[in-house]
């Protein structure tokens, strides 16, 4: 039985990784933390757990977190998570941190798109960016997992093999991200009040959005070369669910079924991974750890589509399943 | 011309309210006020208005206002809109108050319900309750006049004239409404964060709701005996709409038909009030001044239905109507 | 391991079942059919079973279904179920039946609000309603339960109780519903089209619902004398939850807490009835079997709220409730 | 007093075109056709119009349309529409046609896209696309004016004077479109069900949209080089409104600035297009004839955002701008 808490326990990516952790045999929930001192109930903060678990969130140290869990989940924000994770290591603890802060390799670049220095540069090259799809042996062993972003999620899971594979080039690639209004946090701000966004569309954080360099990084790995994404995410009117679309050149000539068959090539064993020739909606994935992905050769032009449930396979989800391989249990436990 | 200022802008009301005078061809907008001291030009707070009304949001006092228009329409919270209220009027102003603050006649009803003592309680009783279709001639000569909150406005046409004819009894009326969420005000809070309210559904304010005792005053004139109606709002996933069904007990014997021509006998000549025979649906009147009601007689009750939407026959489009009777222009100018 | 099989498979009901079944460690799904003859694969009909379950939905016959499946759970519509389920029991299956046919008791009542002669009338009064909370003993041994109707489990939870132990009056009870669009099933209609249904509010089958006599079947049950319910259902803008708000007169003087403590008892050792003391929402109980009820006293009346989702306390996870009493396994089974 | 008729005026591009003609005092709407033989009232099929418009839906023959009107609004569907503009024209009517059969100049490409042989290809390249930002000129005389579709008008406001001004290159433009799902019509489908499609995002028609060479062939005119776009539209959960984000590759260095004063330098007189430095959301247009544009400079890449809504600045809205230049009414008349 693994011990496990909680670090940030009272948005949405905690309580989805609540009920999935109560689903999963090998899991004790021992402590979940916020910065309020008013201890409330899960259930005052997460209604759906009446009844069901009868935890306090506590506004504990580190020290006296790492005292209850074998593994913690941090769902701090970023430059608060560094600092709560050096302490977690070196008490012991294994951590799956959901932060943005160890998903980068380099410092300068982290510096550069989060406004801030690094607080713990040194562990950032040595961190596995936690996609198990991609990374599997690394995160097996790992004392500290990066959780990828929900965006990056998507797109690479549709990029990385039509990169690695030479289907498409690094050059020049487009990402056009759609995804549900969970995926902004459950702070209440005037852009994400109901009848604002409600029944609207628009795109946000055009050319600047931090998954950027996330996405270059991973996909420039297994291009062997440097991308340079243009990244556009759009903020669409439903809770949950990220469909991505993006568009690069081919390297040589192809046609659809040979772009997918690329795809099933390397996900053909995949638990989590769905090559589908149809056009998968949101909604088929809406509550699973699933990625169902597709592609497409339009004049000229590869195209993929990928969908997720950002909370699900593009956050907790994810986060269950790199714990599963970190402890060795079967990947898919707690998950389907 | 009449020259009209629009006192608290930034709301969802006021924004109605700016579309449909901006309709008006005996109008001229010409004041907007904020208590924001950066004069926010209109366009920035509600960007549907961008290239159609080049006109900043002011912090303006009183007096200002006041020279610059005739008429002048109060989006303020109740407590401070009795203030600006008094100020107007004695400038010589005309006002449409969409504020709670004059809708009651009684200051002991008002000090219960709002929790404090009303500031100018002497214009309360002699105040007219800007419902046209049931204090049209009221209003024709007004200085002031109140706006009806919404919930009100969708359950009085309904059950009015049902009391008046002594179709039903004044005892045990049970009204169940159901709101979009514009109707909340536009202040971002945890519940309207789009993520809680979206595809979920609940009551508030059981037993509590302040519009109960303003329901009770307008249904208690037209019963000529007191009514103790049971109030409870819903708050629903979507941007606009009111629908309320009620359930009374019939006085004496009726069916369906009668039933309905209650209603055909006092609204068969109003402009904005239409009997269905079918069951309405808010969507019938989004963004109009209409109110669709129908009647049941089922199992032994006599049960209502009324649509509106919140924001124009509910708000915004119910101050123009006033505003027409006040200025003898047409009633349905601006509104069709 | 039991053996089980969907009749009707191809609906919104069925495939929440499949999803709890998948889950249900005692449980194998061995035939699932429909009335085409194309042997859809499950995940042509329901794409989020890609990769999950493979299985075609089949035209089978009542005796093939048999011969595979030691227990069968009937998703077909009322009038063609009651013929399967004869079928099915001859041949020594167990079943737990979606449809209307075996809620109601008296085959005269049928008639009347089915618009014809039930073809089975004498195994009427002799099924179990299978309504756990209410009736658990009858189900553990029964060959064939009725699962309720959506409606019904969200008004009977919260008004038995209360009648059983004369906090309120049988006479002029009001249920006011409101129900999102999953519960009028998967066939498209003009009225669910998303552009008409989507941002609009509606009542629907108003004085005419058949859940109206399965109300007062069993509420009259529990209070020992006739009910004459008044129902009223409301179609909401999202996917799936209801909300029932009940009137009723009581009987003798009581207040809030009181009614509270009514309820608190009858439900304290049931897994899957919450009885809280705020408002719930139909979020609360999304995805999950459980039903949160509260009540209030308001003005002289009783007022009760009980949220659950309908597809599942409304429909499939309750059919897997039932499920797991008929066969001994603890009852909370696939459901937490 | 101009008599206008609607062919087709069952689906939502006519009940809004009808809404907008109530509003024009210069025109008077003398007959609205439907297939159908039972002639219904406007207000069975558009319930919001119940009491402001008395007219019925008739199955008309095109002879007699001609006979009681001046100008004609098709809103038939390609195909059945060209048989009837050539008989309105004919017989002297002017004639706005919503339907694809007269945006096309080329046959040809007609029949590769839609399947089969235009009925009248000799008026196809003489036909004016009505989008009157770029053909002003040759709507005002026009006798027939092909409307533009919906996703055509939000990509070409916003590319059309880039490619002119030699700011972006004709080649590589991907065009990412979502569009509410009051653009796909009326008629129920199984993916425009509300549980389908409610909640959900997915892409459809790739590489195969018809709106794909109407897109080339305008972009292609303004260019003076022959465009090849790739188009992916996008199906939304909200009833209305479009977004299309699209990339092309610079001609030369620019900057997010220079790109904008380009869109300017266009539209600066333009009483319906709105150059804008935020990010727009289609709510700022809703219910409008604006269409919102931006653009930005991004790692290479030039970026724009348009957003129109697609039932009036996309369909009904351009119609009525269409007929205010044919007759020389002011271009806004009805429209503000």
């Amino acid at each position: 039985m693994i011990r496990t808490a909680i670090l940030g326990a009272t948005g949405y990516t905690a309580r989805e990784l609540i009920a999935l952790l109560l689903r999963h045999p090998e899991v004790e929930v021992t402590a979940l933390t916020t910065r309020q001192d008013t201890r409330p109930h899960v259930a005052e903060v997460h209604p759906s757990f009446r009844g069901r678990l009868d935890l306090a969130l506590e506004n504990l140290s580190i020290a006296e977190v790492a005292k209850r869990a074998d593994c913690v989940f941090g769902c701090l924000p970023h430059g608060a998570s560094a600092a709560a994770v050096s302490e977690l290591l070196a008490a012991g603890c294994r951590v799956v941190d959901f932060s943005a802060d160890y998903r980068l390799n380099d410092p300068q670049v982290y510096a550069e798109w989060y406004g801030f220095e690094h607080p713990d540069p040194k562990r950032m090259p040595e961190t596995v960016y936690g996609l198990p799809e991609l990374y599997r042996e690394s995160i097996r062993g790992a004392q500290l997992v990066a959780n990828p972003g929900c965006y990056p999620t998507s797109a690479i899971l549709a990029l990385a093999p039509l990169l690695k594979q030479g289907v498409i080039a690094p050059d020049g690639i487009v990402i056009d991200s759609k995804s549900g209004v969970s995926g902004a946090g459950r702070t209440p701000k005037p852009n994400l009040h109901f009848p604002e966004c409600n029944e609207s569309l628009s795109a946000y954080g055009v050319g600047q959005h931090r998954h950027t360099p996330e996405i270059d990084q991973v996909l420039s790995d297994w291009a062997g070369a440097a991308t340079n994404v243009v990244f556009t995410p759009h903020l669409i009117p439903m809770d949950r669910g990220i469909l991505t679309t993006a568009y690069a050149d081919p390297i040589g000539v192809w046609n659809t079924e040979k772009v997918l068959d690329a795809l099933r090539s390397q996900y053909e064993n995949e638990p989590f991974v769905r090559v589908v020739e149809g056009l998968p909606s949101t909604k088929d994935v809406a509550g699973t750890n699933f990625c169902d992905v597709t592609a497409r050769f339009v004049r000229g032009k590869v195209l993929t589509i990928s969908v997720i449930d950002n909370l699900i396979k593009g956050a907790s989800g994810a986060a269950v399943q790199n714990f599963n391989l970190m402890y060795n249990f079967p990947e898919t436990t707690a998950l389907v």
